[in-house]
């Protein structure tokens, strides 16, 4: 089952300055071979179920490992059995009826 | 890793209707021996984080076969290394501060 | 034009106990006279959509006010015109079902 | 106050195809002169607090006046006191750290 989803990751009792933890889990997805796309309050993430949930499972292991004692994480996930679609195809259904 | 969860599922392509299909997600949530708790925009779940994942692919799962050619969902996701705190501790830790 | 919201504020740049400051935007929220139910991870909220957003603005500024430097709140919001329905009337609806 | 969002709306009871939705509330958005920012699973926006929330207030009212009976949103939102910073600052002080 493919998921587009939309990751946003905020560590707790870390202080203010919290884009280093974010860029560490960059870069767990990208080690993960997951197609991803930074934005300004997350990151969208298109892949094989499993494949995306063991790599956000690792992005909180490797925060928690740089010191951040808890994490709170949104996500939004979206699946379909209609047909597939990318995340730049989402977008330019958009973009095309602007 | 133990995580505590909140899910809202939500069907598109069904209609207006939604709740026969977040009561199948509940059942399934049940069924995985999930400590949950429902809400007026969502379950709280309590786990291990493979077995609350396991179960919410299920869920979508299920929700797919009943019909639904399109889910969205939102989840919220904390993980703690600090302690360890329960749903209800959660609450009364707010409750005890009214 | 009424909404049923689900509110999550999480405090950042104030260590790991967030329980005073949720408390406070519960309160917040009781004293704008909305109908509110709290639960594990957020806060159910139902009311009009001028007052109901009127007291997260407030609650904001109390926990900005408390000391927290940066706030990171994730909401779900419904609304529907096709008929109004209540945050108890939406609980019972799923758990007739299961 | 100053806050940036990230907005996520589903209509519901108008079958699957979403996008003229989303792209009539982008507009409302652009029309309301905020900065915003497209993105696979919602959009970016920054401004003035009052400002974002009528913007987001007068969607749902376009989306429903659209036909659609019933609206699930998510919003992220942050605040903060410390210091002023844009979502293009957000995203580039991910990025350097990569």
């Amino acid at each position: 089952m493919k998921v587009i989803a939309d990751l946003s990751v905020v560590p707790i009792g870390v202080g203010v300055s919290l884009s280093k933890y974010i860029a560490a889990c960059e870069r767990v997805l990208r080690e993960a071979g997951l197609s991803i796309r930074l934005h300004g309050y997350g990151t969208n993430i298109e892949g094989e179920w499993d494949e995306v949930f063991a790599a956000i499972r690792r992005c909180h292991e490797v925060v928690h490992e740089m010191g951040a004692p808890r994490i709170s994480t949104t996500l939004r996930l979206g699946t379909r059995t209609d047909r597939s679609q990318t995340i730049d195809e989402k977008v330019r259904s958009v973009e095309t009826k602007l």
